[in-house]
């Protein structure tokens, strides 16, 4: 899906024109001094529906990918304008896509990476904002609604949070601001994971749960290894010491499934069918009491095909990627190597993969080896609030009942204005997306409530305007 | 005044002991992860009134000097301990008294400076509060409730707005939280200050008005230098070129004064006689049509001493100094150099000064040389929200009505629990002393109005207490 009406301005005076591509030149560093350098932060605008006497903005808080790509992906934005008399804006986050604070050598070790955090972000949006209502004729008094999802969602909660004074509102989707150290069960993840197999298809989940011991038992011999690869049509053989890497690929792929169950053809982490898992669970219904290890694995790899190669272009399986090159890998895994710990676990009976605790030893010395940093465990609790966010307001905490992260979510009112609106039938931020026929109608509502939300704040700011 | 109490505790487990001094490891840089130190941050804990069954915690935040001082002259806090059953804890803002992350080479060059800022203090205090509900048996659910004067008052206010979750709410008391630029008129602070004298004695403030033309009479010839070093005792005799320094310093004596303006005896500043001010006027009350400049800066003279000598014990005034050593001038000029940007000016109408634009470029360029950094103009008002604090809650901020702080303050209720308390016979932060005979009535009411608060935040945050 193509970004409507988007194109590139030149260099000339901020144009009232639909749809225009521009940069902010923010500080590297908004904490410290003596880095003074300054980078440019790409954002996206469309301004077609926006009501120039002070219509509201609102904010995409971008996160950890390619900002075109959320704006594609978040078309309920685009359906509501018009409705809301409403600029768009979308904000790159920094260090993904083209906002780079050191251009190509942003990723090249620890001292360039040592930017790349939560706050700073919150910073450049603040900062952006800020500007925007400076230089855009009419936009001196508009409310600002942030708006995210998943990590972005995170953001716009927290944006909200520290920021008030620069967002009247946010909208946090599939937001899992609780996936922290001693706050949520670290095993409630994969258990949501689980269920969604085992809503999907008879034996589905049986049969996954029973994956992992059949790939031990056949890639016991090299034949079985030889014969598994095929299977999969990997692109390379699969040798001895790739096994663990190839499990922790095919839990990937169960637990991306579970965030993109959506009720239609979408292309969000990959191009699937709708409701994917329900096709997955086809290949995976047999009795679990008599199927041989090679069925089940050949209904496990029938499944995996669902995922990578539903349209039928791609010739080989690749164990070393799960989703579209959109998202900042390295950077998120920076981000969960400082800031961004998320305990997960399983115990292979609330769920069904093989268990492994939560190490975060290991993880931690992971981190150290990777990037020359070490996570800290508590600092989110500290600098979030953890679960004690009641004194804050005009935050809507959205989750899907099928989608994993909703284990971190909010999912209970806070207060009547940190609200919880949940979407039984809803994957990974599925009210962010444009509306479709086959919506079910949870997300239909949930969409009508959001908006109605944003009006009350709109209608509470323009009352609260400091004069002068 | 002694700390009341106060021993030094060796480094065995936290003791429930009346009153220690301990030390917080906390990271030198909270917002990246390359600078990976910690350092020792001090604090004092009195716990002789504290009902450890979750008693409350008055946490004072510290601000630019030593933490004992400001323990010795914040005595509403001893004074309403035991009413409340409180906990007291001083916090040492970091790059202050003992609290250097570097130790004697914190203050060495800009990159030692560069941990220096309000974000980082603010999240050193939050991370101690933390620490001490885990490891003090009984505080786990003691509600913390910030107060802090003047830089201190706005670092409590700024606690509560940015970590809610850590203090259910915050006194301010004297704290300029507006005085950043385009907030308030620059001119408003020393317009103060001269009404001060105004009100403390006749002709007071149109005799100082005219001292500045004076100096430059007199002080246009050698003889003249050399009379008025004479005549003001200086510890070095004045040349030519010291004549703004001079000025400056006068100028600062008189500000300090306008301050520390107490109804009794104190020694905050500086050793002072009750309403000091009218002490000064004394010296001041010439009829400025027929005084010469001789009289007018012997006057001035005589009034200065007042403010530097008033134990006697002074043999010469020292104009390279105008307060206590207890304040940490270089590292709270490196913050005015870097987000602390408090715009002042003077018009010699409005005030008794020799007018002075506001002038950021100049100011900027000798942070640069001083310190090679540049101030951020626009960040407090971005970060700390500005004129724009209506969603915060629990914050009071108390203004004396003698304080020329008070230009910046928050001075009229926000909200119903944003609120101001103007104490119009107050200097700076006189609620925070000890109760004292000569207090006007309109401190004691503002004492009783703060305690009444407290309480108020206190069952508050008993019954939102998340269960678990």
């Amino acid at each position: 899906m193509q970004l409507p009406k988007l194109r590139r301005r030149g260099d000339g005076p901020f144009p009232l024109s639909p749809s225009v591509v521009d940069y902010s030149v923010t500080p590297i560093d908004h904490f410290g001094f003596l880095e003074d350098g300054t980078f440019k932060q790409r954002y996206l605008v469309n301004n077609e529906h926006w009501d120039q006497k002070g219509g509201p903005i609102l904010f995409y808080t971008g996160n950890e990918g390619d900002i075109t790509w959320f704006c594609n992906n978040t078309g309920f934005m685009w359906d509501v304008a018009e409705d809301l008399g409403a600029m768009l804006v979308f904000a790159e986050h920094r260090y993904y896509g083209e906002s780079l604070p050191f251009g190509q050598d942003s990723y090249s070790d620890t001292k360039h990476l040592n930017y790349l955090t939560s706050e700073q972000a919150l910073a450049d949006f603040s900062v952006l904002i800020r500007e925007l209502k400076r230089k855009v004729l009419g936009a001196q008094e508009s409310p600002v609604i942030a708006i995210g999802g998943s990590y972005g969602g995170m953001l716009s909660a927290w944006l909200r949070m520290k920021y008030p004074n620069v967002v009247v509102g946010a909208l946090a989707a599939s937001a899992p601001i609780w996936q922290f150290p001693d706050m949520v069960p670290c095993g409630d993840f994969y258990k949501i994971v689980t269920q969604d197999f085992a809503r999907s298809g008879l034996n589905c989940d049986i049969n996954i749960r029973r994956s992992w011991k059949a790939i031990d038992n056949i890639t016991a011999t090299d034949d079985g290894l030889q014969w598994l690869s095929g299977e999969f049509s990997l692109c390379s053989p699969l040798k001895k010491t790739d096994l663990d890497g190839f499990k922790a690929w095919l839990q990937e792929t169960w637990v991306n499934l579970a965030m993109v169950d959506y009720p239609y053809e979408a292309n969000f982490l990959q191009p699937l069918p709708r409701w994917p898992i329900q096709v997955v669970c086809k290949h995976l219904s047999f009795d679990p009491s008599s199927v041989s290890d090679y069925q089940l694995l050949g209904g496990i790899s029938e499944a995996a095909r669902v995922y990578y190669n539903y349209t039928g272009n791609c010739p080989c399986l690749n164990t070393s990627s799960t989703a579209t090159g959109n998202l900042g890998f390295i950077g998120w895994y920076y981000q969960a190597c400082t800031e961004m710990v998320m305990p997960l676990c399983t115990d292979g009976v609330q769920d069904m993969f093989e268990p492994q605790d939560w190490n975060f030893q290991a993880f931690s010395d992971e981190c150290n080896s990777l990037f020359g940093v070490r996570p800290r465990a508590d600092w989110a609790a500290t600098v979030y609030g953890g679960l004690d966010i009641a004194s804050h307001s005009n935050i809507i905490f959205s989750n899907g009942g099928l989608d994993p992260w909703s284990s971190g979510g909010v999912t209970r009112n806070i207060s009547d204005s940190v609200v919880a609106i949940v979407i039984p039938d809803g994957a990974h931020h599925l009210d962010l997306r444009y509306n479709n026929e086959y919506d079910p109608h949870t997300v239909l509502s949930a969409r009508i409530q959001e908006v109605e939300y944003f009006k009350l704040w709109i209608t509470q700011a323009r009352k609260l305007q400091i004069p002068g």
